[in-house]
């Protein structure tokens, strides 16, 4: 028995489902390019057993969690948040017992990947067999093939990007480099933490910046300075690419004179709302100015309101499922930067949304005349079969394939990264079958089209 | 001859549609739940004949009349408003003669459902058997299987919930829980007149209020308790629900001493639109409140800009088809309730929205993380075949389907109702055909999923 | 061999397919209609031949050469601009270099039938045949059969209308009404250089507007005399509609004085960015009165930020591919010019949309309710077969097919108005073909129906 069925994700219509078979037949088995995701770098410095399934594949994931919470389990029930008491199987067994909730959901689609693929069961997942599937995928985990760096050839991932504070002395990227793995671990400068000022201790994080880097960050000069060297760093451990995660998409192109201004006002005063939200948009155009000059690849992810359960964060903190998209303006927001920088063809600026009327109406459009710009794939919330065939349809009309990057698997959870790849590949064959199907390609551009979205574009607009 | 095929609706492809056919009958006969509506509680108390097939199906449906006034026809003609002399059969030739106009719309399906189902009519509607028509129904309608209370029982409506001010005494409520229908006809508790500043009358209804209940409603105090015995009494006729239609979906948490101060400006003194705004903002919370305490569910209906046409509205009043959607913006303005009671799973509130883009962007992240959040169906508009399947495509990836509710018929056309809810119950099983037909879900689970979205989530959701 | 597929753009499924192909076997060849565009009168006033393919295809087509700058290729080496150097072969070689980008898109659909059905081609474009293709081009457009007036007659062109300054002396259409085409070349009155302040040398264009008519353009009454004036003018050579192009929907109703006083400040001051909004504003209310009076069409084209790109505007000018999509309010905005005019079933007033949200959210309930408001077709960057199917799917529904006005191909691409037609003639059957395949409609409808969208209803709601 299975719980995989072949043509999983193909359009039905029997004639689109036989070319969509046969473009995936030629980039089902080609390497993993994972040029953004949040996987941690000390489980492949370390190499330690992953604890338990509990641990592995619901406590870290909020995707999962999130929607256990929505119908009324208590986090705590769950293993999450700090005082949780959980035995690691009764949260199993919660979960098993509510594993309908995810019908029709991505997460239903990457766990049932992970259970047949990596585990090997042949059932779907129910509350009657929810021991024997924590038993048997317990006692896989204990085996050597199941640690992290086994995973990661088994998986056949070319390249993994992680994603990283400037605070983070990446040691455990170092100690990567000595091993020399077939997979390239490569780290990400995201610098939220120093230049925006709403996170969480930022004047000490400045600080902190300057103690690392022996610049003098009290002045705007010193703190550009030490960024400036801090990406350098990241450089030499193999990173291609920054990370900016704003509230918003908003830029702005100040004097250096009015920078420095802000600056000060921003790291002496209590500087105000609209203060911070100016600062952090001349930072992503001082972080563009840099990126021109040493070739990382800019990629700006706005739009989410953090923590929008004041009560849940209070708790459980960050990144537990209360993050909520908004309404997001790129036409007048990334203008300042564009207007700057918007001609260069040497830099690359990989923009995300989760709004999704962004697409056809602002994104597409820029995407399709601007040089530096190009389309990261469908974020998020939208990383998903329906989300993945809009973005294509709203967006290949205007901007083309060649605007776009290819997939991020954008996950922390190390046993979803094939399964979504594997979901990327299908949804974007689909879609290319439609196309053929209906005579608006041929077959043998849709051929090469889905090599370049499963393996070049990204290979190309990361610099991997 | 019939006017209806038995596959409408289902999707074209072959394979699809027999799993569509399959699931769709295990739903087409489960009874009718009509937890959300706008039917006359007095059709069903007094049980009197509907008057002529223009004043049954014309008239009162401003779906219908808003199409034909779009293309020039005046209103008067039509029968609508204070001043028309129009004559019954004249008003249903022109309808007759303009039956094109709805070609591709929802009315067209619902209409032609009730000419077929209802009356046993076997062609299309036509200007040249226009009069057959209208003598065929009117015929009908003065037989006594066609009285209100016999088509309640033929329609197989297990509940209806009307709409109901404050200020209505329910007597026909008390009348039809004396009658031992088998239908369960229920009041919802909808406090828009006496909450919302600019409500016509509003501080002649606040006074009556007062004196409805007893209490001093020109106090903060007195006025939220003659509001919460308000919703003893409706609960004690049945009521399961309260609805909110606001203009946005502002919410506010005031201080008591704060709201206590804005009431009395709202109440004594010419309040600005901004005041107006917050106390209604406030009121949600405060509806909120009562809910969590009396457990009565939550609705809100907001993004309407009411009444768009002066001219329309200062001849015909309301509810005349000049009622337009507008952007709404639920991620920030739901927060301050949410922040409250947004972690209380005892509580329910089903949140709607006229803003498709709100879909994927706010709406299903948001129920897919608070506990008290539920997704209305697909409103008002959008309450159509494509619409439908927008709310599934837009919104299952993100919240599931178990954070959805079923269906609501949302109507004052009595007739639609099981023509409405038969194209609720195709598209989903079209949708879940789909889902089953890419191999995103087992047969199985459709069935199953297909009774809940028919039945079992609206009873439960609204407490049934 | 051939390029095309005869069933290009229909939907996969066998038995819809064959309905759509039934559908577009009754409208392939009826005449083109085409009310609005960006012709050049001049072409078929002088009817000189066009000088080579990259000065036909490529240059003047911002479709084509925006999306080769994102790519990077500099627009100097495409022929764009003042201080090119570039030769057309070279051009055209870099184009067909770059053919791959334009998978996808509609540009691609529109060159491969200029390509197969205009002059002849059989093999797709490719860097291999780039010199075959000019050679063979270039070699027709030499041959009297390729000058302007022949393709017009040859692409069965009924009405053709330009798009014209109130400041043109149209000599060009005086010229070809004396030549007694069989294709009716209109003018369109287009007024924004003489009622938008910010649009170049506006104060020089009222003035000139002035010594144009005669009238006193420093006053307000002889402002709006002189555009009165105007319009007779265009309405003399045939024209039957007005367009306007602004920045937002805004409209507004202000008393005479203040109307007055708002025109003198933005003719005598440095008005402010709101005032000159508001002038604009007010602009459309006149001239939805003249409308009123003289019968021209007016039609509203809101929601592009024009000239986005400062680097590429100062080198290159307007209209080069720079010009970007804003999200745009109807509801709000188009209210004063609908309080006053917009239950007069005399006037026809056209809204487009760069705003795809806006479609079942705003503009079909208002379309679906006011007399006087019928959609433009999908516009611009939506111009496209994802573009055009999701127009019907949002917007079917709430406003019908009967509140649409047909196709616009709205280019000065003159070799692609019959590709332009041909897909917007096949997307229409597809959607015709869907509905009929789920039976929401039946199959004499949808040739009806296809009848009107292709010719019909353009006819009428232009005036043709």
């Amino acid at each position: 028995m299975t719980i995989l069925h072949e043509d999983r994700l193909f359009p039905a219509e029997e004639h689109t489902r036989s070319i969509a078979r046969a473009l995936y037949e030629g980039v089902r088995n080609l390497p993993i390019l994972s040029p953004h995701g949040h996987t941690n770098a000390q489980w492949f410095a370390e190499n330690e057993a992953f604890p338990d399934p509990a641990r592995l594949l619901i406590v870290p994931d909020h995707y999962v969690f999130r929607m256990l919470y929505s119908q009324g389990i208590a986090l705590s029930e769950l293993g999450v948040g700090p005082d949780t008491k959980a035995d690691p199987q009764d949260v199993w067994r919660l979960f098993a017992a509510h594993y309908h909730l995810f019908r029709g959901t991505p997460s239903r689609v990457w766990l049932d990947y992970a259970f047949e693929k990596v585990f090997g069961m042949e059932e779907r997942l129910t509350a009657a067999n929810a021991d024997a599937y924590y038993e048997a995928i317990e006692a896989q985990l204990a085996q050597p093939e199941f640690r992290p760096r086994a995973l990661l050839a088994r998986f056949k991932i070319e390249v993994l990007a992680t994603t990283d504070s400037p605070l983070d002395t990446l040691r455990d990227h170092q100690t990567i480099r000595s091993l020399g793995l077939t997979t390239r671990i490569l780290p990400t400068f995201r610098p939220d933490p120093v230049v925006d000022p709403d996170f969480g201790g930022f004047l000490a994080n400045v600080i902190k910046l300057g103690s690392m880097t022996g610049e003098d960050t009290a002045s705007w000069r010193g703190y550009l300075r030490a960024l400036r060297q801090t990406r350098q760093r990241f450089k030499g451990l193999g990173a291609t690419a920054t990370d900016h995660g704003h509230p918003t998409a908003a830029t702005a192109d100040l004097s250096p004179s009015a920078a420095e201004s802000l600056f000060w006002a921003v790291i002496t005063k209590n500087a105000s709302a609209p203060e911070k939200e100016l600062f952090r948009a001349q930072m992503l155009t001082e972080m563009a100015a840099m990126s021109l000059e040493d070739g990382l690849v800019m990629q700006i992810h706005p739009g989410s309101f953090r923590n929008h359960n004041p009560q849940v964060y209070e708790r459980f903190g960050r990144d537990v499922g209360a993050d909520i998209p908004t309404a997001t303006d790129y036409v007048h927001n990334l203008q300042p930067l564009l207007s700057r920088f918007g001609n260069e063809a040497g830099l690359t600026v990989i923009v995300f949304t989760l709004d999704e009327s962004a697409y056809s109406r602002e994104l597409a459009p820029l995407a399709g005349h601007y040089p530096c710009l190009r389309l990261g794939p469908a974020w998020w919330f939208h990383d998903s079969p329906e989300g993945m065939m809009r973005f294509r349809e709203y967006t290949t009309e205007t901007a083309g394939f060649y605007n776009t990057v290819g997939f991020n698997d954008d996950t922390r959870a190390l046993l979803s990264i094939p399964g979504r790849h594997d979901v990327a590949r299908r949804m974007d064959c689909g879609w290319l079958a439609k196309l053929v199907a209906e005579h608006r390609l041929e077959l043998d551009e849709a051929h090469q089209l889905a090599q370049e979205l499963a393996y070049g574009l990204a290979k190309r607009a990361y610099k991997l």
